[in-house]
């Protein structure tokens, strides 16, 4: 008997269910209503509702409510720092049934051999992991990245089962200005869903960027911003990242009146934030902890996400819908108690069902060895630029500071908290490296540096110190990528992230308690930032103001040119 | 340059804009907010919204409101009685720029021939029109059809560009029986478009139903059925036809809060109502009128259809959107002054650019000739079954009478006001020919007549003596196919429909007035309904409840078998 006929014989009550959820309730949002009902489940599809069932399984759940599984509709698993078999691991638990991703890290790495390792992870994975296709690799011209992928090389993959479209064209003075390159993988994708990723755009310009047929959004900071972008025909995707954690700025737009067209993102979290706060439930009960009304944000979080992304089988608890359910205590605590996949019980078992795919870049940190003196800066008259790092965002400002000078150098200066950053292009392509100043970290000795440095993840270093910053440098060459923190010339904290320099080979529960070490490490260096290295993994990347450095020298985005 | 550079230069303002409406307002179905605001057009995309253009050419819409192309969700184009092409230059002039309609009614009577037609015609109109391939042909194994379209018929136009999946199961026993002809369909269709048609089909039924993944019905004639139907994840097609008016009693569902989940049909509209009511404008100043949100109601014309269907191009105003445009004089009256198709404005000489397409069926009508005598009903002991027509539903009631008996014959009783009917084989298969009483039509003489009949359009005859009931039939095959009119042995009133007997080949002007002289020979009969052959058209339909009668003899709809 075919699935198709099994359902029938299942939805109509003829033959008993393969699994009944039993006295509960479900958040009905079309109507906003909490119904009582029997769900009925036949294989990976929900079959019954509003009626009583009897079923091979049932499964009482007295006093709780169902609510369609969770979409992230815009993250890079990679910002996880564990590979996508240990993200579905750690991150379905909490109701995360599906994650629509940018594989875009890995692949400013290691190219189309990155993306492989993803599709090929999302056909294994319990929960349903769309990918995008990485728009702009590089990023921009402004930086070294280890991988070009000009349409030809993303063509080939844009009807698998996975894929949905283009992902965020962050490169958006390229559209506005009609870059070629652009401009082909534009053309390519007319008619599919390409992501956006348009930060502070406005007006007419934000006009010609959405002409090119560009409909969603994860870059807003405020409501008037997504007001705009919203009234323009956006699909808003609300972020709560690690780093960039804009939810209660985009509270005043989290209405039900607005809810067809909004959706949740994570963007980039780590396992700390996952272990200590949740994933997307976490931004559910934080909005709704803030006055935001329920039926808007499970909208956003389900049906309205499913539908910018053109997944039509699900984001209901209804028949003929995919069996993503979550079983919470209350709206308000969105606590996951219980989750389905696909009809699937989520559970430690389950996990043991999927076949390992094998890790790929276990060679990616090519980097030249460095040495204390190649950290210099020689002295100048006048201002020089700083990078103004702000708590908890990836936005930077520009600031001018007369910087104190040491003999023949420019020197770092500790009571206005001025600090040198430094990228060293790590993808053994022409060995850059460009010194700066960077403003906010709080460190009052030592060094950490990082090879996730988005986008194009060379190593990162921000320091007190030449010595120590040299050090820190040429031992992420030794673990093939990763964080790591030194102090007084002596590592005092680290994680290898050898896949791609990204991803660790660990579960995410020894990485999330390694993170939790490197942070205290970080902190007794003097880091006053909650983040220091996410904050460091952003400071490189040029597409979002206002100041930034990569491998070839500082960056003002706003002209978006090197400016030295 | 291409048009995607085209629209970004003509987006950010560089260059002037094809088109500019100025001075005027549109309604954003997103904020619910009136914004005034230039609309600059680029080609067939809007490129510009809340911002300044100039343009190649500008209109000045002063005071007046711009809103999205309504999209017609669910039709038969057929029920206009003419042909795509004309029915384009009838209906586009009211705003309605996509119409999705299932050529069931041609489909039946010339199988694929019929669907080429359309699709053909499709590729030249005007105003967009998309195909769901018919999936009932025939509807029912309780009538004879003309034309038989299994899966593998259907297969070759799965992917055609105006194809959008599979139209209106409304063999809804088949699939709840699991019929394995309607197994074939469906299983070939997963993951597509299923459109629904389940009157008050709900319960545990409704849910084996939906679980074959039917998302759509416009089939709810009441609050509560839609309720349940929407509670159940289905997207109601609101209807107002020519027969069918739902609209006032699903106005109660008419709200913001499910606006998402909504969308307009007409279904069978015919060339007198339009003319004198208008298409899905009239639909949604009806709705305003009675108090019904204008948010809500302009949502469910536009961009709720166009979500429930996977239409992701149209539905809002707003930059990188297809420019699909009414221009209204208020949001109360809907009355379209200006209508953008696809950018393109909507003008005389716009229809005298597309190819003609010739027409198909000219020779349809194979009814072989029928005489008084064939009318004639022996007499019976006890009741009779009569089927009971509710004026302006097709719904009927199952009503039984003693009837009147004349020698060996039953007979008609004008007291009660019930007359015989007889369908009659028209597709030259086996000369079928079925009597039966039908109360409600109001005739005291003469005969109507039509090949419209659904759904398998055999000849339907209504009348007051056998005599004219001949008449009127042997008609209809010596003009291949129409409606016809007969009072004391002449012919009073006709129409050919010589496509496929079901469409004219006159403009749709002429048809108009044709109709109306029509509609007055009927009600010299004494017809007392509105639109007595919209009525009689539906009497065969052994999908819609209760009692109908086709080629093979009375239905019991409920028991879904032939009574005698």
């Amino acid at each position: 008997m075919s699935e198709l006929e099994r359902r029938i014989d299942q939805g109509t009550g003829r033959e008993p269910a393969d699994i009944v959820l039993k006295n509960g309730r479900f958040f009905d949002l079309v109507t906003g209503e909490l119904v009582a009902s029997d769900i009925a489940i036949c294989g990976d599809t929900v079959v019954g509702t509003s009626g009583s069932y009897s079923g091979k399984r049932e499964i009482d759940i007295s006093g709780k409510i169902v609510v369609p599984g969770f979409i992230d509709t815009h993250l890079h698993i990679e910002s996880s720092l564990v590979t996508p078999h240990e993200f579905d691991r750690c991150v379905l638990p909490y109701g995360v049934t599906t994650v629509i991703c940018d594989p875009h890290e890995i692949a400013n790495v290691l190219g189309t051999e990155g993306i492989e390792f993803f599709l090929a992870s999302a056909l294994e994975t319990i929960m349903d992991i769309r990918v995008q296709l990485s728009s702009c690799v590089p990023a921009t011209h402004l930086e070294t990245a280890g991988a070009d992928l000009p349409i030809e090389k993303l063509l080939p993959y844009r009807n698998h089962p996975k894929v949905i479209g283009l992902a965020e064209f962050m490169n958006f003075p390229g559209v506005v200005y009609k870059d070629p390159v652009c401009m082909a993988k534009l053309e390519a994708f007319q008619g599919s869903h390409i992501d956006g990723h348009a930060p502070l755009l406005s007006g007419n310009d934000l006009n010609g960027y959405l002409s090119a047929g560009i409909r969603t959004d994860h870059e807003c900071t405020s409501a008037a911003e997504a007001m705009e972008k919203i009234r323009k025909g956006m699909h808003i995707l609300v972020r709560e990242g690690s780093v960039s954690k804009d939810l209660h700025a985009l509270m005043p737009i989290l209405t039900e009146r607005l809810s067809p067209f909004l959706a949740l993102c994570t963007d980039d979290r780590n396992p700390l934030d996952i272990a200590e706060q949740g994933h997307l439930d976490y931004l559910i009960r934080t909005a709704i902890a803030h006055g935001v009304d329920p039926l808007a944000i499970y909208r956003a979080a389900s049906i309205s996400a499913a539908r910018a992304f053109g997944l039509r089988d699900r984001g209901l608890v209804a028949p003929g819908w995919r069996a993503d359910l979550v079983i919470i205590d209350s709206l308000e605590n969105c606590k996951a108690e219980t989750v389905f996949a696909a009809g699937r019980e989520v559970t430690h078992s389950l996990f043991g069902t999927r076949k390992p795919v094998a890790p790929v870049g276990l060679a990616s940190v090519k980097a030249r060895t460095v040495k204390a003196a190649d950290f210099g800066v020689p002295a100048t008259e006048g201002e020089t630029s700083v990078i103004g790092v702000l708590p908890g965002k990836i936005i930077t400002e520009h600031r001018r500071f007369r910087l104190p000078v040491d003999g023949n150098q420019t020197t770092v200066d500790f009571e206005r908290d001025i600090l040198k950053v430094a990228v060293i292009e790590r993808h053994g392509k022409n060995g850059n490296h460009a010194n700066g100043f960077v403003q906010g970290f709080g460190l009052k000795r030592g060094a950490i540096a990082s090879t996730v440095g988005h986008d194009s993840h060379n190593i990162c270093v921000v320091g007190a110190n030449d010595e120590d910053m040299a050090i820190a440098a040429n031992r992420l060459s030794d673990i093939n990528g990763g964080f790591v923190v030194v102090q007084d010339g002596k590592v005092t904290g680290e994680i290898a992230l050898p896949v791609a320099g990204l991803m660790s080979l660990e579960p995410y529960e020894a990485v999330r308690d390694t993170l939790h070490h490197l942070r205290q490490a970080a902190f007794a260096l003097g880091a006053t930032l909650e983040e220091p290295f996410l904050q460091l993994a952003f400071l490189p990347l040029p597409v979002i103001p206002h100041l930034k450095i990569s491998d070839r020298g500082l960056v003002d985005v706003d002209k978006f040119m090197l400016i030295g």
